[in-house]
């Protein structure tokens, strides 16, 4: 994590170009403003997500984007010296704990800059109940319509500075799967792998492994397996996903190990996995339905007897999952500049699990792979 | 963490003590029954929390407790297996990603127990505005009220197993400060230093380390400062806030250290910091007010004409701030159970920032310390 100046960052090419994205789905959605206050969202535009948001949830947070005119970060002010340090918006704005509800700040600011009877977007699927009153009271002029759906279709094409960092962090994760593993050895804990792992992605610049996996043996067909005191034994199958973050992007990239030599179940099994894997790869290029691809995938693991999962992948970003959804339920056409992960696996409960979790790039032509999955990787016995 | 059968757990002393708290409240509240979801209500009252449901918010988790009859736990289908492996609940109740929309299987249960004409408490500062709205579509008949306010009154005072897990999670974090600075040495980083506390947290069993600080030279006047790849100097000042939980409950412990020593300004301001904790502690006991103890801290701290901060401690559970707030304007009564951190601090802007802060128990004559805070740690030159 680093920190520069707000001035140096306005002209930074990942805030001129998320903030042009955002006032294009402004003016085709109607919209005056957008304000914009999950973690994610915040991130996303503002460039700054003060950390004791997440922790300590009544911090609200709020990003306010007019479609004319300077943008308003409104935070609580024990975080305003990081925001201001951090992110590209023009005003920052500070409310005191325990004493200014951040909401009624929000509509104060929203009045001043005659938006009191605009009509706004804003987030239907994070605000909660009690201070969607709030704002509604405080703005009994103003047409407060969701914006969730806008700000997640908004999100789903990537702009080239985001594409760069979000390789940038999964090739990473990917260098680390495979180091770690071959540091790592039999009589260690799943903690103990979970430590190399650790260090390896704050290392890379990673801010935070917020969901890392280590499931070994009868663990690794647990979809999510925090690391614990189990401790690998020669012959465990072990599933590890490298979640997290770097400067608010996500990595997500899973690999399967064996401790030892793998048996020919093992063999057998992966082998599969990485035939479904690659042909649901080959499939890929705008145009194509994501519920193609996931059929590709579902196919492969029936005709191999292997139990399939209800999703093969998602978009990744400032979140981990979202759209579009490869699913079978999920009919999303497949365009250039999407970031996805594919994520074949396969759980045989009580006994092992495997997964391949690849990241890539739609681009005009098919995709480029930001990870490749080769073969099991092998911790020393 | 340790993975124990559903069955194992419903006799637990702390499945009994605050299933017997949350139906107390309900009675005295006129509910029939209370809908949790936020991740730390859901952890509290059902003993599980999803892995997944804080980084991917919409797969939405519910905890329903009549006042009388069976428990629920509603999940997203993939959690399904670490929920009934790790609740204490009655019936894990499962939904399935992308199909079914979580607040309609929690609509239809509430009416297949009889209480869709019932009196039901729900987090209105949680929930989001979206699903407030689906809720209330799918129960017309049902009173549907605020249940904040009774859960946060219900978490303060703390049960016999709350008051063990937090002493002992929280005097983990006490000794790993202690050992992680004589461990460290000029020319580590932050994030190096880092490394140290975060496996000696993994060590003692805590899940996640939510929010860490590790913040030296000028950083430590930086309220929030995670880990950098800034080194440790001589004679810099270094921040730790080891804030963290095990099974579901935080640690919330500052020291400050010196590498090398302290010169003279570094003494006196750490001295007169100290003089102020153990002023505001000295106030501490049942029938006080918090107002009163906030008063003390900032009393000490105009004396020695050191910048005070706007609050001085809060309540420790489930949630890393809770009731009771201790701040100049929060008239909270202290009571006996109630779990407390005491954290005073100054910052020095562009300078260096000490804080002190310490977990204790609230006791029928005053408090029982679970952290005691001694000199300014050293970290070797």
């Amino acid at each position: 994590m680093t920190e520069v100046t707000a001035s140096s960052r306005a002209s930074e090419p990942l805030a001129v170009e998320v903030l042009a994205r955002v006032r294009t789905g402004l003016e085709a959605s109607g919209l005056d403003a957008v304000v914009v206050m999950a973690p994610e969202n915040i991130g996303w535009v503002a460039g700054a997500a003060p950390p004791s948001q997440r922790t300590v949830r009544s911090r609200h947070a709020f990003g306010v984007v007019p479609l004319d005119g300077s943008t308003t970060f409104i935070t609580v002010a024990l975080e305003g010296p990081y925001v201001r340090g951090t992110s590209w918006f023009d005003d920052v704005l500070e409310y005191e704990e325990f004493v200014q509800d951040p909401v009624s700040v929000l509509a104060d600011r929203l009045t001043e800059r005659g938006l009191a009877t605009g009509r706004i977007g804003i987030e239907e699927r994070y605000l909660p109940v009690a201070d969607g009153q709030t704002l509604n009271g405080a703005l009994p002029g103003a047409e407060i319509v969701s914006a969730d759906a806008l700000l997640s279709q908004l999100r789903t094409i990537k702009t080239p500075t985001e594409i760069a960092m979000i390789r940038d962090i999964g090739q990473a994760a990917e260098r680390i799967a495979v180091a770690c593993c071959a540091a790592a050895h039999a009589g260690m804990t799943e903690q103990d792998l979970a430590q190399l792992i650790t260090a390896g992605y704050a290392e890379a610049g990673g801010d935070q492994l917020t969901m890392l996996v280590v499931g070994s043996g009868p663990r690794s067909a647990r979809i999510n397996a925090p690391p614990t005191t189990r401790v690998l034994e020669c012959g465990d199958i072990v599933r590890l996903d490298i979640i997290g973050t770097k400067d608010c992007y996500y990595s997500d990239v899973a690999r399967t190990a064996v401790v030892g030599k793998p048996n020919a179940e093992h063999r057998h099994v992966y082998d599969e996995l990485r035939r479904a894997h690659e042909t649901a790869l080959a499939s890929l290029r705008p145009g194509v339905s994501a519920a193609v691809v996931y059929d590709k995938y579902r196919a492969a693991m029936d005709a191999a007897g292997l139990p399939a999962y209800h999703f093969l992948g998602h978009g990744l970003g400032v979140t981990l999952h979202e759209l579009p959804f490869l699913n079978a339920i999920t009919s999303t056409t497949l365009e250039e500049d999407m970031v996805l992960c594919i994520e074949p696996l396969t759980m045989i409960p009580g006994r092992f699990g495997m997964q391949l979790e690849d990241e890539l790039l739609i681009t005009a032509n098919g995709y480029e792979p930001f990870t490749q999955a080769a073969d099991l990787l092998r911790i020393p016995a």
